[in-house]
């Protein structure tokens, strides 16, 4: 039975193609929403413009009531595990790389209010421009660690720095985060670029300047791929959102 | 509450260090188990070397009453959207790569035998010699479907080449894997090496007889990173057992 959907499933995706189509969960159907967002955190699922809509409850529920808290200390204590392994230089070279949006800080509440719908970029600046983000929970726990045991930290955003660079750096204070040897944000030159583009090229910076990076840590598959992606790569859960 | 455990975890973790020793779930705990096995598949949980083991009846339920077809299944159909988007060239140069255990043939009857315990080679070169197999669901079609739209389909497989080509052929074909155009498994210059650098190895000559690897398939991150690995990868979920 179960082969038999996979099969018409499989010949329907070949004649639909269409992302959503073929295969129309119910509202609330839990287990399809389970694997679509897996999928996501997989980085099987791509250049999605939204939440499936019959999977916003799920995702308002994924992200309130538990579950992403709980996903969130496991990559916490994955990088602390792997940390703890690390010994940093005494040049003061080894470095971590965080990036901003639901990595250090939550949308939840702005993502939430919105139900969970297409990017509106004035919206969202409107909102990073508040920098009343509550921090993702457990991160400046963990940067502070990382800070403790002699890594260099550095904050790299797509955000755009001439807008939003008091605001993001306002926010990141007032959620813990001190102490970051440089926030790095999107100035004019980049504006328009993929965040694998802009975010390669900072990193290649930060190697230039002799940093190594030991850890990379964000919430989008494009904060870590493209060059100089570190030596390791943490994917904070994010089902709320995909930048490409 | 929460946050407060997240604190107290990343604390135990940097003093701790240990992968399972600090955050002991209970048997049978849901949602724990969920969390690793979502940090497996985004390949922030590495190098485990078996399930955990309170986690041993989740992953067996999870592969058996229904969520892994349908993981496996959302797989498929994300891949079939994707091929159908490509046109493969005339040139006949347009390739898949598909991976051979718990990609296109399933373990599971063997690992759930084995209670998910650690990797034992005598006892899987046994298995895998008997060559019973079932595919993995959805996975014949699939490949069916990729020749139809004109790829060629190579399959590559760490399996050692010696004793288990002929077995391995005679499973791939009982399951529907026919028509692939070349079977590739670790010849004895490759024996010891892990999988990434055996498999892009493969996949560069793949490359120098001028094939054009449009999509990559796997259960294993290994599969999927190094060198060559192709347009776009496909990672098919697998909470069993982690190849480095």
């Amino acid at each position: 039975m179960a082969a038999l959907a996979v099969l018409l499933l499989v010949v329907a995706a070949v004649e639909g193609g269409a992302a959503w189509s073929f295969w129309p969960p119910a509202a609330g159907d839990e287990p399809y929403c389970l694997s679509w967002r897996v999928m996501v955190e997989a980085n099987n699922a791509k250049n999605w413009p939204t939440v499936p809509p019959p999977c916003v409850g799920y995702v308002w529920r994924y992200m309130a009531w538990g579950q992403y808290a709980r996903d969130v200390a496991g990559v916490a204590d994955q990088i602390a595990a792997y940390a703890a392994q690390l010994a940093a230089g005494d040049d003061g070279l080894d470095a971590w790389v965080f990036d901003v949006d639901d990595t250090c800080l939550s949308n939840l509440f702005y993502y939430q209010a919105k139900q969970f719908g297409a990017y509106d970029p004035v919206a969202f600046k409107k909102w990073a421009s508040k920098a009343i983000c509550p921090g993702v929970p457990g991160m400046a726990q963990l940067f502070q660690m990382l800070r403790g045991r002699g890594f260099r930290v550095f904050i790299l955003s797509g955000r755009d720095q001439q807008t939003l660079a008091s605001s993001t750096a306002a926010n990141l204070a007032a959620a813990g985060f001190a102490g970051y040897d440089r926030l790095i944000m999107r100035s004019a030159e980049y504006r328009g670029m993929s965040a694998v583009v802009f975010k390669s090229a900072m990193r290649m910076q930060l190697m230039e300047e002799g940093y190594r990076i030991r850890g990379n840590v964000g919430d989008q598959w494009s904060d870590l791929q493209g060059d100089f992606v570190g030596d390791r790569v943490f994917k904070v859960p994010n089902p709320m959102y995909f930048v490409p």
